[in-house]
């Protein structure tokens, strides 16, 4: 029996003890929690207690965006040592999938992640975890930006994802916490500038506090027309669209440049209308971004040089003992709030 | 003053004398024209007098799909001599733009297409045309296939945007005469076999009379669950989407393997509701194509090799004193018409 | 202990008994070997006891490339039955490694090869191997066919790794069972045609066999030369180094058109003089060719729909009883050999 | 006749009047000189009187890498305007050909290039040059930056064709002015950091001025030592090739990571010896670079966002009538010197 935030049921949140699987197999590690981020995702299974498809049937503990300290190591482990401060990729692949064996193993149907029904999250004091998706922190990156690697792979997924060419211009719409992710994968990626669009000014004030990021105000600004200006009348060489609404996806295409990419990031609930003919008249390629592979040793890079800051991102930090007060705060979701975390004290 | 076939307005053609442009430039060759295709477009232009924003204002040459014999040659052209045998690449762009610098001319603002109001196209005895977008044909390729190079290249663009891998299966929804030519080139292009859906059971007969494409019948058969099992569960390596409809565009993705491309070909008239979430699940890469560039080469050389054969693909062929009964005849669309092609007679 | 093809040490091969492991696991299946081929490397272990920094130090089985049938399967396994008819790809990788979890398994340095030392290969009536690792032969596809398709991975790697365009045009340097298979996979994966060079009449005999593929005798035709007048003073989209000499590297080089792709798959012993100044003069991309990843499955694809016919390069065909004459008739290596083949007998 | 830095000979310079053509045809634009970088190839033709195939037959005006102001515009230039501050892109080709249809026309056999003979350079207070490659400097980028824009181009070229991905650890051989211009390119570019190897400490420590760039002295110092450890094993993702050097070709191989990519941009004199089984072992990609095609606008806006800095790397400026002593100290090629620079004084 282990302590940890359970989600029992839509809006029922529990810290309570729980029944958690244990053993330590050969390619596996133990980990300390220390802190633990919460994601939108986490907040929607607690506000509508399912995503889609995935509802929440049983008591289901929540969090994926985690760091910590190896407490235990399996025999065949090799490349991480007790003690070393780590952070972890919450979806594991069935390794032997076509999925696996082509690079793509984020696409593998029986991929299990973290808080995912029925799959149990990382919110409770030790988890055991393969060691082949156990990531080393340097010295210097904290466990709090450890736990920021997990939303920031995203934007590093669809940062790759666009083949960013260097000096590349780019359109992120939305400014939400992905959205600011993207745009800091984008730049440090290989973007001269990206410009961030949003409705809300707070939220652009967060991201326009990075060098190199242009806000885009809506509607009083609009992005196909700002981009033209800022490129000569090409537009830009890339587009996030991270809002996921139907406004912003037309938004996207117009301010693409021909033979530009626009990379769908936000999950529109149902089917969009999307301009075919536009996207076609331009030569448009669209890619598609699920979670992320291969993406944690380079996010860690990126963090570990300097090149990407994501402190200023973390908005407050609970501990563990007040997680549902954490989770609370992020469903009253401040707009100047990216990232509520909880610190569960490994360290 | 040149005979040619003019429309005059929507629904009213006339086959009569107009001042053409006929100044040679240093790059330029004139060609005796000897065949003409009649596309999908010409038709359209016919029968609505527009395509979109493209609205036919003043009389306008019809076709753009013809092959012909070289006749005079520019002062600065090395490459094409008298007599040769040729067919032209219908749009020029400026080449000194930044897409063309590129190498994606095709999406050039500027590019001036035959039979695109307001710019001619050659239903029309002689034409000029830039050397560098004239291909000789080899001896072995008939006229008729030269003038069928232009859809073809169609279809190569999106076999090449596919980015097909060795041994891919491919999809193409709908069976039309872009289906056609997608599926000929994806085959060509690499793939080991090819499905085509399509509500029409005598369209499917005519691609199907082909090695290696296999006709799914809709609604009989449901495009996703022939890919399965014909994937051990894995789904189409590739899509291309040639109907433009919104069912055959939900089709599209639900048929895609993970990580797989699906090519919009088709040109729905309206926005079209198109489920992202779905490609995000599959983190599937969409690639849009307008018409083509860099292609005439590779298709002639597919032509001259016999991988790709298009002589069954043409229906009927009418000498040019009859091209108002051709455009009918293609009005009418008959099930199993995939080309009418309208001879000139240079030969 | 079970019979097989055993290498004592350089030049010595007996056909006795020895231990081999014979441990199924839950994801493994048990293969009665119908059909194997004997690969150069094979040869190169029997005649010089090594290759490379890879040493037979202690009796080793020979054979990688083997075709059987499923008698036996692990509790885990599902895509497979007992009777199917299957192929191996040879090579196991780390699943956990960072190239698996890339998708380049095959250059992980932990992989386990079959026939390469100290790892036993698969001449020998039964062996057990990973599920995920064996694949399906579609009924029309025989043994002898499913025995080839090791080797035509190769050549499916290096037409995938070439990138081909639809309606390249590409060389291959040097007609050995190697350079065919890439000539084949070449075409079959979009060449419009392939021109092969080599020094011996009789082997490129056996190319030209296919249509499509033309001879090239070396010195009497120089290959770049042929290159430039079948392409219009171009050169070769791609060429593919299968020759691995000194002279043949330059060839590479020289017939490869601008922007164009040179792919090394011939092996040098030792290090070669490269001309990188020509090599830049047209921004060549050069790519590398290990084995092969993600390619048995497209392999198979291609021989069930008949665009790859490998049946005429199955030059003789010997009982395992007297494996080790068809090794010697492998080291005497006719020109008009491709492939020699054991027939174990399990069907 | 205007004045010019002329190049009579092998090791003879003049400043002197000489005819240059001066027609300003209708895309073009005539530019006063302000600033005119000394490249090593003006300075190669200055000590050889050739490179490679390329001799001075004749005198020629040396000098590419300029900026300057625009004094006339051509009927048909929309883009650019009287008193534009602008740099210019020394190649012009033949927009006709294939290879600039293609998008790559620096590998258009062609292209005329400002001082490769028999074509004069810019080192004259005024030239006439095509608007498409002549591009606007933002204001706060200065002439003197604006004239580094060439030599970066190729540092854009190599970054480009590596197609880094975001996170990319890379190791540069040589710390000439080429190898720091690839590095930075490659930090903007998506690089977590580069390390940079030569001989020289003095050439390291003005790269290892920037942030992110690690020196690594040989022989005190191993590339792929170093690289191992700073990617737990894994080798470089990236290897820039700068030195052109037998030792640092050898190097490069060795310090890849499996499935990375060298770039070849050092230009050895002789074919250099490469183990092309070693590139194979690990599956390597190797790119090439011949100057740079669409990289101007990418690099002036990385310059402009402040991301790339190469005011550090302008070491020494001389006014237009002592260029011969500009020459002369690039000739004496001081550790600590990147660039030297010519002031025309346009601005």
């Amino acid at each position: 029996m282990a302590r940890a935030l359970v989600l029992e049921a839509a809006r029922k949140l529990a810290l309570r003890d729980i029944d958690l699987p244990d053993e330590l197999g050969p390619e596996d590690v133990r980990i300390a929690i220390d802190t633990v981020g919460v994601c939108g995702s986490d907040v929607h299974y607690y506000t509508h207690g399912k995503i889609g498809p995935f509802v929440v049937k049983q008591p289901m503990v929540l969090g994926h965006e985690a760091a910590g300290i190896v407490t235990e190591i399996g025999a065949a482990v090799t490349h991480l040592a007790l003690g070393d401060r780590v952070c972890m990729e919450p979806g594991i692949p069935n390794g032997s999938s076509k999925a696996s064996k082509l690079g793509v193993y984020n696409v593998d149907p029986a991929v299990q992640f973290w808080a995912t029904p029925p799959v149990h999250g990382c919110l409770t004091p030790s988890v055991v975890h393969p060691a082949a998706f156990t990531f080393k922190l340097p010295d210097h990156v904290s466990f709090a930006e450890g736990a920021m690697v997990e939303p920031f792979a995203i934007g590093m997924q669809a940062a790759a994802k666009a083949r960013i060419k260097p000096g590349d211009v780019a359109l992120v719409t939305g400014a939400g916490p992905i959205g600011v992710m993207v745009a800091l994968a984008a730049l440090a990626g290989g973007c001269a500038k990206v410009f961030v669009s949003d409705l809300v000014e707070d939220k652009l004030a967060i991201a326009a506090g990075y060098d190199n990021i242009h806000p885009i105000l809506i509607p009083r600004d609009n992005p196909a027309e700002v981009l033209q200006e800022a490129t000569e009348g090409w537009g830009a060489d890339v587009v996030f669209e991270c809002a996921g609404a139907a406004a912003s996806i037309q938004a996207a295409l117009e301010a693409a440049a021909p033979a530009g990419c626009v990379v769908w990031v936000g999950m529109p609930v149902d089917p969009v209308p999307v301009d075919i003919v536009l996207a076609q008249s331009r030569e448009l390629r669209m890619e598609t971004v699920f979670r992320y592979a291969n993406m944690y040793d380079r996010a860690i890079a990126l963090l570990a040089s300097g090149k990407v800051d994501l402190k200023p991102l973390i908005s407050a930090t609970f501990p563990f003992e007040d997680s549902i007060a954490a989770f609370d705060r992020a469903v009253e979701a401040r707009p100047t709030d990216v990232k509520i975390q909880i610190k569960m004290g490994a360290s």
